[in-house]
């Protein structure tokens, strides 16, 4: 299922077959303290895969860079800009469909506006020039939102949370470090400042340390239920 | 105030004042049978001039254009793509700067994702190259939600619904036409279709039927107090 | 006429009828010490829906920001690139076709060379696309050149001289300041300088005090018979 | 004085010295039934060369290939696009000014509206980004309208007429074949047409019967004369 | 060492002190019938890491996505414009500058010739605006070729050969599959077409089937080796 | 034969008859204190009009300006962007293209990875919109090598050494000054350097004073001979 580790031939085999493909987007974005700057990207993947194998779905390998805001300062996040990753999008999408796939989900672990927007807007202009795709743009959290609420105790969590901090803690326990204390930076409304840094010092949007591994070993499965249903729907449109 | 009005000898007498500039940005976009086309851009403009005789702030004249997606293939749509608006937007803030003004206001009457992510892009674009100057992105709806929730008997109202057919009827009363029926469309989850308009038959998000022009002068009112607070802060930062 | 303020469904039924559409571009730009900044955009709209009412054709709302070269630096001018401009007239004229209307005017109040430069090259983008359009790139004041040359006292008259004052003193009385003197700027030749304003003070180009009301109206009749008579040139092709 | 010929020494010698360089602009493009495709670069060059021996400035090899519009469909026309026009333009003055280089003059053989216009937002992007760079465009047409007004029998003398017959007969005498009777086309007004060749058949603006090679002589050394003024302007400016 | 399971404060601490900072370039493209579509990717990180250990340099995430010209119609290629590429590099050098890291290496585990030249210009223009950044642009072909001629037995390998497959035995053996036999294709001299895949049906260039891990073993550390050399030379310099 | 000199008659008898055209490449470049700056093209130009007699084939006039990486600061070297070249050469080829013809050659007197990368990058995307067009993109450079080899004295010979001084004392005897000492460049290694002209004062790679004309006269025609073969071929194909 993973594209990364099949040959040629493992893909032809699939391609004649109206097989969905996810294509994971994340980012190398500051995660607090405690949390790997592949946090994103690591999630997205691992659901994708766990998706993949319950649809048949193809899972591409990860874009690891993404579009950050208000953390392209703090210490280790490398972002990208919105038109470079409108044009990443674009191509993996177009060199997919020019393979024969024609069901395809951009599936994103990081929930950034500018971001989702970006993918959103390539999946239109692919949309456009090949009206016959079957194109989905799902942003985990939305997805998570939806799904695990009822196992959350932090309300308007988000970014190095509760939720990432769980999930985390489940898929790579080893790679979690010491949860910083709870944080909800508030930027001066409607603003773009040049140093977001400067009004979210830790890096964090919600609890962290009201996560556990348990429950994220819940919220990474009821995710990939969620992805599963979305791709299902595409072969089923 | 209305810097489509005003000579250069007007604008010369201001540029050296620190004086902030509100831009308002809005659409070509249909709003239901009963809205005109124009709707997102008299709102944000009328509302913008009433922020701007609060507080000195200049108000250019209306970006008329944006971009639109689920409405895009509705009849009277004219959108643009993300790209030129980022261009747009960066173009007017680039040429405000080059006239000496560092206070600029981006107000947008049309709420759709990839309009506003374009705005906000283009702002942090014009931030990074002209780090001391204040921008603020604002979103009318945002706006509208934040101050008028206790006058709005819809909940979830969105394009064309209460809210705006509320306005309209205040400000250009002749121009509204019979309100349809309240509807609340439902697209494919995370589905970029071809066909929006499949899904969103009336256009309408909300219900127009509960409008009142009393309720529009109040919401204007209130609207136009909140950008003003927000231009005010611009200005104190 | 005037799509600012159709509805949707005013326009669905227009879309099928082979309707022209004129979409007028003005600028944001110095108009001397006595005429509004948005000048072009003003009497570009005036003009176009004059010939729409003539013609039946459709007026979308203007494009206010254009591309200014000799006045970018004087008080109050607003420019934006020629790319973005090229990007704009492409993407609305796209738009519109996609609409179904295949006869488009575009229509504009200021006459500068790159400016009407851009409209043209992005209408031949256009056609090479979708070569059956059937467009036009109309310069106004090319258009009052043929059609008023009798009225006028001014040799070589221009930018916010004698036709521009009248049309404006005609179509909005209270909004004209005490005409400067006359003036007939000399730039370098060929020169491209970063300092036009410094060959240009007074921002005129012709002589403001030879114009009157009465003539204005005239002007702006036969303008808009001229379009008109263009309008229908292009549908009878 | 020709940069094609000389040695990086040659140019070292230069570099220091404040000398200005002409940079030729033609076309390949056609030239009615009787002059070669190359005309505009041909004209161009030559009088660069000789402006350049009278002034001390440095000739850059020409730019072959121009934007063309009304002529893009006729036989042996290769056009390039504006963007590429410009992005060449830019790449070339910025080349140069990083050479030591300062004062620039883009001469034109090809006189095309969105051409020249090309070139003139190439050259105010430059002096945008470096304004001590001292650039002039120039377009080879209105050098010559402005000083062989008394040698030509033809009014609204252009394209392949009796002005670049003349200028060929005396330049590259085999070359010129039989001119071809005068021709004046009419294009529908302000249309931007799929197929210009069909109202321009015989690719003539002007009469090439009236050209001849003494006057020809005489326009060639005027028209350097010009040329010559204006490099001398910018280096005294 | 590896950047993807840092955190932010793991980078704080290398921020300050000159460290270098490897990226690792790789694509998905076919490797023959028993390589993983990743195997660039795969590569390239793997010796990234390895130089980060010896050096103390960083390693990014890698960029799985690169451009592929004679296998983009392959199963399984997915392939990025070089436009694309060439603004992903640019980004990430200009984010990591922006965080203070002035050593950069771009590895590349694909030798395309496009690719190459991709990051190649991505490179120039980043030393172009930033002359203090000290890059460098390796690729993993010609580092292998310098440092491994002793080991290898087949002439001219390239593409999914000897080389490749020595390495993925000893750093994946369980995802290589049965060596197919030795390719060597020819392509019509110079030319571009659009179905290469029909001159190279295998999708290996060289001989997969003298293959073996100990040589994979060796090559890769010689190739580590090399790269943490070049490394250490930027430092110095 | 050359498109320069040719009207547009004489290319109209040559559109519909599979005539294959070559377009010929060059730069503006140092080379060495003994060459002119514009080496490249001159050789390319002739060469490409040999094979062009041998075989039929149209020459468009050179495109004179080129992207230069190491030689970018030395005095005289006018360098455009890979960007540039990519939308000039794809303009070219599209709008020879657009006048029927199908078999083009890009032939470059210029071997830069980047600069060749370019053409082949811009072939591939005319290929890709246009697949019925057979196109080739070959290197002066290689083709010189191939047929050349038994006549060089100089292992490893390049820019402005045996090969180029020979052809040059061929074709321009009187514009070739004394050749200075061989030189044989070493760059850092995979370094992307702001100051390649310090690793490189003499701005020659090879030996040109083992340069001769007689040697130059057969490189010429060897060289014109295998180009006319890839035109052959492409016919052929």
């Amino acid at each position: 299922m993973e594209i990364m580790w099949m040959t040629m031939e493992d893909v032809r085999k699939k391609q004649h077959a109206g097989v969905p493909v996810i294509v994971p987007f994340g980012t190398v974005e500051q995660h607090g303290s405690h949390l790997p700057l592949s946090t994103d990207t690591l999630q997205a993947y691992s659901i994708a895969v766990l998706a993949g194998s319950a649809t048949g779905a193809l899972v591409t390998p990860p874009v690891h860079y993404g579009q950050c805001s208000s953390t392209r300062n703090h210490p280790g996040t490398i972002t990208i800009s919105g038109d470079t990753l409108r044009a990443l999008a674009v191509d993996i999408v177009q060199s997919l469909a020019g393979q024969g796939f024609a069901h395809i989900v951009l599936f994103s672990g990081h929930a950034g506006r500018i971001h989702m927007a970006a993918l959103r807007e390539a999946a239109e202009r692919c949309v456009r020039e090949e009206p016959g795709l079957k194109l989905a743009v799902i942003c985990d959290l939305d997805l998570v939102k939806e799904v695990s609420a009822d196992l959350l105790a932090t309300p308007g969590d988000g970014h190095a949370g509760e939720i990432e901090t769980s999930r985390m803690m489940h898929l790579y326990p080893e790679k979690v470090k010491e949860p910083p204390p709870e944080e909800y930076p508030s930027f001066p409304p409607g603003r773009v400042v040049p140093d977001p840094e400067r009004y979210w010092p830790g890096g964090v949007w919600g609890n962290p340390q009201a996560a556990d591994g348990e429950k994220g070993k819940l919220i990474v499965e009821r995710s990939a239920e969620a992805l599963a249903r979305i791709v299902q729907s595409l072969i089923e449109d």
